[in-house]
């Protein structure tokens, strides 16, 4: 079926050596223009599900606002494809700094940083939480089991946010980064706990996604797949413990393993 | 061994219910600021390996330049982390027009175009190449098999470009679009004819991927992953064939498959 996610098509399979005519369903991709007190900040292509949540998370992670009450309205025009956002305070404290390259060691930080909000956004964990091993491999088999949507188009990628118990919601994205941004929006719109929870998510873990978690304030993070350096330097230095390569009974503690417990 | 793709790290391995110290690799992460006539352009998270070729690649892909020589010049600073570009014109066209949101029907382009570059840089395909199947299940595999750094690290995507006899040239890279920009630039810079290969992708198909095949001139896109329906759409009017989920004796063909021959 059609819907905000995926949409039918009919392609032609390559199988058994012939060509032959099949329906596919195949992933959305839809792209939002984000505007900002009249001004464009920025677009995004995504899957066209939970938007509000996506920019009100977007906006959080870029260091515009930091809580919903930072912003006064939000109008979503679908058909076009655009986002108006109006702040508080009126200002846009954060614009001149968007995406501007960081170096140094000022604010106590160290140069991992490349981006001057995310030096000043993202939080340093104190504390956190723990899970057993066994949370760990139950967490990231129910993300699998409830992201239905991945397994008819293979093209998005899922993101959720737990206890160890299980999961408390799950946000779906062809965009690693949006999936993230979309659980954010949604802890921070429905001024859900973060820290006392987990992340289970399905792609890799790049610098861009580390600081999405840091932003956050959540402790451990869950991933099925690779970490990359950067994202692991950041880590270490921002309390946050990372797991990856969750596959059947195996995986990889990369930071901070005191998090997770074996029985 | 460490490297410009990847770094060893001593990880916590989870097996057979036990945790255990473990060496790894680790893909690398590397923040690269491309500042263009002394103005800072756009940072980008890359593999730190044929940086001249993606400092090319991307601003070709950004239509800032078209050909190699639109650059007067070029210095890399590794160890911060900077490309410094200097354009033959002096002017930066592009500049104003880069990441802006484009509406609308105007250049006869259609509304799937949502960056004003795109519209203006991206090539519809007249004639282009034919393949067959068995020619794309070969080079797939020859893209696996010639990607050594994917399997130890699990975090880089490969992308070859190709004639349907073999390939010519892989690049990889944390980043999807990278991989392409470094192949885009080395055509820039060798002077190698695009418009009579194919490429090889490990990647998922999103616009962005179709919008720099276009740009390439390239008429055969093939990818062991899944495309949007923003990227068919795109492939539909700017005539690319799109070949999926490439995956051991099976593929699926998406747009424009008179390209791919069955004998």
């Amino acid at each position: 079926m059609d819907g905000v996610a995926a949409k039918r098509r009919t392609i032609v399979k390559y199988r058994n050596g012939q060509l032959a005519g099949e329906e596919d369903q195949i992933a959305l991709e839809f792209p939002l223009t984000v505007v900002v007190n009249g001004e464009e900040f920025a677009t995004i292509v995504c899957t066209p599900e939970y938007v509000d949540e996506l920019v009100t998370g977007f906006l959080a992670s870029e260091g515009v606002i930091r809580v919903n009450d930072d912003m006064k309205g939000m109008t979503i025009d679908e058909d076009r494809g655009f986002a108006y956002v109006e702040l508080s305070s009126g200002g846009l404290p954060a614009k001149q700094f968007y995406a501007k390259r960081f170096i140094g060691s000022c604010c106590g930080k160290s140069r991992q940083f490349y981006f001057y909000n995310d030096a000043k956004t993202a939080k340093t964990i104190v504390g956190g939480i723990t899970a057993k091993a066994d949370d760990c491999l139950r967490l990231m088999k129910a993300l699998h089991e409830q992201s239905l949507d991945f397994a008819a188009t293979g093209g998005l990628h899922n993101a959720a946010l737990a206890t160890p118990n299980g999961i408390v919601a799950i946000r779906s994205d062809i965009g690693r980064h949006n999936a993230l941004d979309k659980l954010y929006g949604y802890c921070l719109r429905q001024r859900v706990v973060m820290k006392d929870k987990l992340i289970v998510f399905s792609g890799r873990v790049s610098s861009e996604v580390l600081l999405k978690v840091a932003k956050m304030g959540v402790s451990i993070l869950l991933s099925k797949s690779a970490p990359t350096t950067l994202a692991l330097d950041l880590a270490d230095e921002l309390g946050i413990t990372v797991v990856g390569f969750l596959r059947g009974r195996e995986f990889n503690v990369y930071t901070h393993e005191h998090r997770i417990v074996v029985e």
